[in-house]
């Protein structure tokens, strides 16, 4: 923790330092674990990003809307793990699928009927799902979607966009974080095989890829920037990009993984009137149990057929051990059938976020802005000279710092979780009350 | 499916014929069913080695030493979800903790105590975990092992094995398959970082890395090749490679997805006097459910703290959506607790290895060498010129249509599954019975 002499203390760190003294006071059994966490893991956690300081809570059980911690500390979510559950923690439907799957067995390594079920309902809603194949993550998905766009055109060179997050796999670990022009990582060698372009800006982005069109194998993004600032992206823009890519023999690749089927049942392209190539999905297609898809053209995905191709024909896609294993299967089925079956989920969770949104505005009266679509949502403190936010150059000069705290404390005092500095997701679990709850909570900060 | 004319077959021809006739014969439902997911699927499945001809079965569910086909065939099962249910399909004691577990809720995204509970007990009994950080699948393991070996030396060069198979991950796909000096895939772009070596033959292999020591990061492999063809190592020549990298400042990274709490209670490096400064985890590990660990020497792992480390000093380590999910943690903790609880699983697993390999020589007389390990086993037809197998080149030249004919053989006949071609593993839940049943059916091959 930072150590603050009160004598040089601005307000704000007082008020952070009497949170921590607060969070510390009702958290006890989580600091003891973490203790234990922390010398046993790399910095505690098996995730960078669920360190917040002065230490994380340990969850104790989730349900619906809430976590809930060991020392019994209830916490409205909207972290939603890592925004994978639009039905909230737990719901029966899942709930009842999995335990039924669990005593016919979890681990098959083999062909199921739960896989053919769960294509069957992707590839009728994503119409570009003409040939799927399931993973294990987000991080896999993306992997094989650029190995398959090296492999279609025969070039090296992939853009993604600067701030645009698709996992940790070495093939697009480049102008993730801020400065976006600064190597990501130590011991990363694909750099210059990356090139990385300015959301939401056409003109510039174009000219980069022009500069690389002869070498580009694809393009790579999200249609709502996620983990790069929660920001949607124009209509104009994608599709001048995705023109771009089709004249010039370039694969089209849409990451949904946070996107799909959170905004509607299906994937957000359809709306944009784009044609992707590829889209790779995951989170909400798997109900929050280990999953990545990629999916797409089948004359594309045909490339990873091993039974018509030899080696360097190829395209060598996973697979892996886990992938298509039952319990992640009907997960994915029951979420997906819950979600057909109740439009009225979207309509609901959308509104709430949009309500979330307009409020926030309000209550932080020209110092913020919240960006997001449907259900999703983020607070952006504005800096001087920050007066939209339409990129994550835009986001990162922010002041993520006050956002961490804003989010502190509303651990440490209102019983509410957002992953410190990361954007919010509303599930079909959270109600008016709980949003209610949330403004009120900001309007004491 | 191969059309073969009568006149010209040979005699396994008419067999393979007469096998794949009593297949379809048995299996129609999963005909249909395979049909559909040919539609849905490139080639059919999620990873290309579960594909067979003329299409595989398709699952209903398992349990024990069994799985059950939509058609109510039950095959006692040697491919044990890729190796990873050491206990057989669905133990009780792992059952029982998953139900639990999915009442609290299955992603919480935050951290638990199911993940310390887990790492106290690999810590214990894998000395080198001084830290461990969890990941969703074994390819991702080690594909931030790697990414650590580069960071930790400020080499780029990963050697790795013929035959050596780490799974899909970009940093190491090269030299899997023979022959092993063609490209795996197109779309790699990695491959002049990789460079590979013969397993088993020290001097050759230290020549190799002679060449590239100043560029070499490190050097991967698995103490029994898995994929590769179920080949133990010589002690010595791991020694010997070790002791390379120790003198050279690149890093001795031990893949001990498939071997680690397979042989008896913790690593196999431990019993060959080894001293990896990463190892990677999986399959066994997390009782089958979706998990990849890496862990190591404090020293080394530490180069991921992104607490104290900026962007170009850290090794950017995942981390991901999945990573210490609450199921898989305990699902793996309950598998562990079982195995340090009962140590005569290792006794009897191991003997039911032992009885298979020999009695399996013997039907074979001369015509095949069964490698393998304690509960690892692989048969392989000997060819003109082969006499030995001790490395993935050896495998290569066997007859491998020859095994996979064996293998669908028992698929068709006696109610046995390999994957066909791939190596066999006995669970807990096998009984000696279970062996003699593959010994007879191997003897009317």
């Amino acid at each position: 923790m930072r150590i603050v002499k009160i004598a040089d203390a601005s307000p704000m760190d007082i008020l952070l330092k009497d949170h921590t003294i607060l969070y510390r006071k009702k958290t006890p059994t989580s600091a003891k674990l973490f203790k234990k966490s922390l010398k046993l893991h790399v910095n505690g956690v098996s995730h960078n990003i669920r360190f917040y300081e002065p230490y994380p809570f340990v969850v104790k059980n989730s349900s619906k809307e809430n976590l809930v911690d060991v020392d019994n500390n209830k916490y409205t979510d909207y972290w939603m793990g890592h925004w994978s559950l639009i039905l909230g923690h737990g719901p029966k439907p899942i709930k009842n699928m999995l335990s039924k799957q669990i005593s016919k067995g979890w681990m098959y390594g083999t062909v199921n009927e739960q896989t053919i079920r769960l294509s069957e309902i992707i590839s009728k809603a994503v119409p570009v799902a003409e040939k799927i194949r399931y993973v294990t993550s987000g991080t896999e998905a993306t992997m094989y979607a650029v190995r398959l766009a090296r492999s279609a055109t025969g070039k090296k060179i992939i853009a993604k966009i600067d701030g645009g997050w698709h996992g940790y796999t070495s093939d697009l670990l480049k102008s993730v974080n801020w400065p976006f022009d600064e190597s990501e990582s130590k011991g990363v060698i694909n750099e210059e095989q990356i090139i990385s372009i300015p959301y939401n800006n056409l003109e510039r982005s174009l000219e980069i890829l022009k500069e690389h069109s002869t070498e580009l194998a694809g393009v790579i993004m999200e249609p709502v920037l996620g983990g790069g600032g929660c920001i949607p992206a124009d209509v104009d823009y994608m599709q001048g990009i995705q023109e771009f890519c089709k004249k010039n023999n370039s694969l089209f690749i849409l990451d949904e993984i946070v996107t799909g089927f959170r905004f509607k049942f299906g994937c957000l392209y359809t709306e944009m009137n784009l044609d992707p190539d590829i889209v790779t999905l995951g989170k909400i297609a798997g109900g929050g149990m280990a999953i990545g898809i990629m999916c797409g053209k089948k004359e594309i995905m045909n490339f990873a057929d091993t039974t018509s191709k030899n080696k360097s024909e190829r395209s060598y896609i996973g697979g892996g051990t886990f992938s298509a294993n039952p319990l992640s299967m009907v997960s994915g089925f029951a979420t997906l059938s819950e979600l057909k079956k109740e439009k009225s989920i979207y309509t609901k969770i959308n509104t709430l976020g949009e309500l979330a949104r307009k409020e926030l505005t309000k209550v932080f009266d020209g110092k913020v802005v919240v960006t997001g679509k449907g259900s999703l949502f983020m607070t952006h403190f504005l800096k001087e000279g920050v007066t939209e936010i339409k990129n994550s150059a835009d986001a990162a000069r922010c002041d993520s710092e006050l956002l961490r705290k804003y989010h502190f404390k509303m651990i440490a005092k209102d019983g509410i979780f957002f992953l410190p500095g990361k954007l919010g997701a509303i599930s079909n679990a959270h109600s008016k009350k709980d949003v209610k709850k949330l403004i009120t909570a900001s309007e004491t900060f």
